[in-house]
């Protein structure tokens, strides 16, 4: 029996969901309007980002705990909960916290299941954007107000053509990481910034081929992995390491093409 | 009498607005599903911005010439028309074409009218968001499903808390203009990349507080000046000159910042 046709499987897909529903609900009256959050507030550096990352993972945290006692929980503004089970979840309520200040909406709130600590669920809620993506049983999907549709990474087989994302490249990578990622968007179609998670959801639709990208926590991670490989891309470490744990991470729509920027990659970082 | 109180300037102001509408119709399908369109297409480097581009400013054109047959039409893909009249229009139905290749939904249809070569209506269209930013009569507004609102850039005085925008600081700067975004990304409290026409939205809606970018067109920069300056900001090139040319221009929401930053403009500049 595989395991995404289990009943312990299928509830967590379903919660997962309900988690995301809930966080809009904290997170985007104040994206929409931090201002009227911040003449609220008492403390004169009140933080709406803050305030809505710590609102949200509370709130998603004691959802979880109220329906699965023995999984273990990882966010992002509290303590590892370590349960008894083999099932854990990773919570980042919002990943691009510098474009929900700047009123950017591809910001999102992240959400992974892991199971024997392998990614098998993973969810990109836009709110601002009314999106969301899913990774599950091994396929992706998109849905909106319209309804769900599969997504699917689109083939590429020469770096010259590909379309490149990378967050922040300035603030992100090390003099020996910028100059690997240099050699590799001077070569590129072209390149979009600004993304964070959004980049690995336009990715797994097909309409970019690479992401490269340092510096990632785990909390950032772990959900864009059901939902690049669920579309038939990859997503690994510089050296092709599992990328569950973060840091350097690239991701591909088309397998193939990792082996081809690799040597770039190695020989950066190698300076 | 104010020129924005006449009839004038009012069927200009509507007229921008139906411009700005009847693009949508264009350019959004397009966006949501180019590879529909592509696959019927016969040509096989069809390119969907391309088309859309093309399609929504002859159709704008076509809609000036009939009501205002005396206007001057200046836009991105076709030649000149120079009217007869103190009246023009200049056009940019899409701007930031790769963000509309790549899925990203920052990109505008662009549209301003001047009067004596003097910018009095700008219009930032975003049909992938659903929103609308318009600088007319010397304010600023946005307009979306829920209707509109006035919008306000924020005051900053300090370097060091400014929220700073460029859409793509490797691909557009010299390496002397790259010293001085560097200089003063390094002071800002932090950058955020990507968003052509949508930064300076955000810039006159009191979210960011400085844009710096090069290699902007006439297309590009004539209907951001009425919103930002509308929204109580100022835009100037890099030696405070008029910014209606293009090229390297630097927008912040408080006028104040802006005798802050011009000594590391020019010194970059001058090396």
């Amino acid at each position: 029996m595989e395991l995404y046709t289990t009943p312990d499987y299928s509830v967590r897909l379903d919660l997962a969901r309900r988690l995301a529903d809930r966080a809009r609900e904290l997170t985007l009256p104040l994206f929409a309007n931090p201002g009227a959050a911040q003449n609220k507030g008492t403390v004169s550096d009140y933080d709406p980002v803050t305030q809505a990352d710590m609102d949200a993972e509370r709130m998603m945290r004691d959802m979880i705990r109220t329906d699965l006692p023995d999984d273990t929980i990882i966010g992002e503004e509290f303590d590892d909960h370590i349960g008894s089970g083999t099932w854990s979840w990773t919570l980042d309520p919002i990943d691009g916290t510098r474009a929900f200040l700047a009123g950017v909406p591809v910001w999102s709130t992240l959400i992974a299941v892991s199971y024997n600590d392998t990614p098998v669920i993973g969810l990109i809620d836009h709110p601002a954007l009314a999106q969301r993506f899913v990774g599950h049983g091994g396929k992706a999907y998109r849905e909106d107000g319209s309804g769900t549709a599969q997504i699917r990474a689109r083939p590429c087989k020469d770096i010259r053509d590909i379309v490149l994302g990378c967050t922040e490249p300035l603030a992100m990578f090390s003099a020996g990481e910028r100059a690997s990622y240099e050699m590799i968007r001077r070569t590129a179609r072209f390149s979009r910034l600004g993304l964070d998670a959004y980049g690995y959801a336009m990715l797994a639709s097909g309409r970019m081929d690479m992401i490269l990208e340092a510096l990632l926590k785990p909390c950032d991670v772990r959900a864009l992995i059901p939902i690049v490989e669920g579309a038939g891309g990859i997503i690994t470490g510089w050296h092709g390491e599992s990328p569950i744990h973060g840091g350097r991470v690239v991701a591909a729509g088309d397998p193939d093409i990792l082996e081809q920027v690799y040597p770039y990659l190695r020989r950066a970082m190698d300076s």
